[in-house]
């Protein structure tokens, strides 16, 4: 089965690279939404509902964050499909970022479970090994494995260095870009030039993301820890794929969650209107960087 | 706040090591519960049902695998928060089986989402570090960390060995020492001498699991892999705690899904008695290798 989605997040790219992370907390929303009469996953989907009309016009990927569904149950689960179906009626790419990984069968159910609620992509974890992402890729779906992570403790894990000097993201960079390799070569998954398996690089480990693409050229990078959490600009420049000609072939979708989703607007009554021009910004921004290369 | 979860699983302990996994498939379900009038998250919920009252004389302790009710949507979250709530009912100590792995807020979430679901346990994934581990413990939660899964597949990241001579596995084992020690210590979480922090050391890797024994001597490990997927009862023998006296200080939890859910019983109108047989085997094969140490 040839990899639509694989296509689908080429066309998304050429537009922007821009993504939006779907974090809802149920503290943090625009009081109008927080009233007593609001069940939790009720608001929160209304919530998300409002950020997808005012971040559509901006940009072309979003990515909802399955824990913050999830801890309302299977409440919280409804409001996650509702959130997922309007995002694909308004013609958005949906990464839903919740970094399962399981052997094999399990895989498989996991895989359904995305595939089902209309994800085009999903974040996999490489602990149990690459045959426990091929059922994701065998499903349709885009993967994004976590490679190099943005939060501080992540080097516990991902620094420490092998006896063949690699360190232990490196590897798994190489599985990333071998399984990517392999699934475009057969043509099974590489609709459109565009590499099914991507890897998540946070912007705040830019000097190693450097080295990371070297190990990767022709692997799209999910990039979170841009805006709120401290990765900039520059740090994004580092990421994208050498002799890119713009965002299209540039292979970096950069994700802002916070801080398009909490813009501080002033008036609260007007929050979608802030969360609108914030996703603007974004998209700009990144549009202003391609365009100085 | 004491882990009274801890206490919990050191009582299930006592009584047996045996853990039962609920991982039901559609297809795999008793002929009587696929006909069309069955609802797929309704059939499983129902199955899990059952297989709970069959199996809780027997065992104190079982493992639903979330992605099996994830599948079915908002509906299986449903199915998952009854079948939970069913097995709370017969006493039965949790551990949900979902991997999650993510950065601090979103574990806050996964955690939040576990507890809320009743669960005593959840496994964990450690490819993003120890602090994002602690949210599940500040939850209250026993945790089960991946260190070295049964699957072949996990040996392209878990058996890599790092400068020091330390597998990937063997780096993450000494993380997850150092988490419980630091927890038991504080006295905050390891209430009755049990460390809330436990690893998931496979079956099928019985020669590998013996040193990781000796480099997590006091932690409890969940033992999947055992009896369908190959591990044997002298698999088992080297993962018991040195020095044990029986189950109790034994330290392993042995799970078995396959096995006891799907026993081949002759009659498929009785399959609930062979369930339970199932259980009854599981618990006697156990009972019987710490008896003959």
């Amino acid at each position: 089965m040839p990899n639509s989605n694989a296509a689908h997040l080429h066309r998304a790219l050429s537009c922007s690279p821009a993504c939006v992370g779907l974090d809802p907390v149920l503290e943090k929303l625009p009081e109008a939404l927080r009233g007593e009469h609001w069940e939790p996953a009720r608001a929160i989907e209304h919530f998300c509902r409002g950020v997808l009309d005012a971040v559509a016009p901006h940009v072309r990927i979003i990515k909802p964050q399955s824990a913050c569904f999830e801890r309302y149950g299977s409440a919280g689960w409804l409001a996650l499909e509702h959130t997922v179906r309007h995002a694909r009626d308004l013609g958005l790419l949906v990464i839903l970022d919740a970094k399962r990984g399981d052997i094999g069968v399990s895989a498989e159910h996991y895989a359904a479970a995305a595939a089902g609620l209309g994800a085009h992509a999903i974040t996999v974890s490489p602990y149990l090994g690459a045959e426990t992402i091929e059922p994701y890729l065998d499903a349709g779906l885009v993967v994004f494995v976590l490679v190099r992570t943005s939060n501080p403790g992540g080097d516990g894990v991902q620094a420490p260095v092998l006896g063949d000097g690699r360190s232990v993201a490196g590897m798994v960079a190489e599985m990333v870009r071998d399984l990517g390799a392999s699934r475009t070569r057969s043509g099974t998954d590489g609709s459109a030039g565009v590499n099914p398996v991507g890897a998540v690089v946070g912007a705040t480990k830019a000097r190693e993301g450097v080295a990371l693409r070297g190990l990767m050229p022709d692997t799209v990078f999910l990039v979170p820890g841009y805006g709120a959490q401290g990765g900039t600009l520059e740090d994004v420049r580092g990421l994208i794929r050498p002799g890119a000609t713009g965002a299209g072939d540039g292979s970096v979708i950069v994700n802002s969650s916070r801080g398009v989703l909490y813009p501080g607007t002033p008036d609260p009554a007007r929050w979608s209107g802030g969360v609108g021009a914030a996703a603007a910004r974004l998209a700009g921004d990144l549009r202003d960087l391609f365009a100085r290369r």
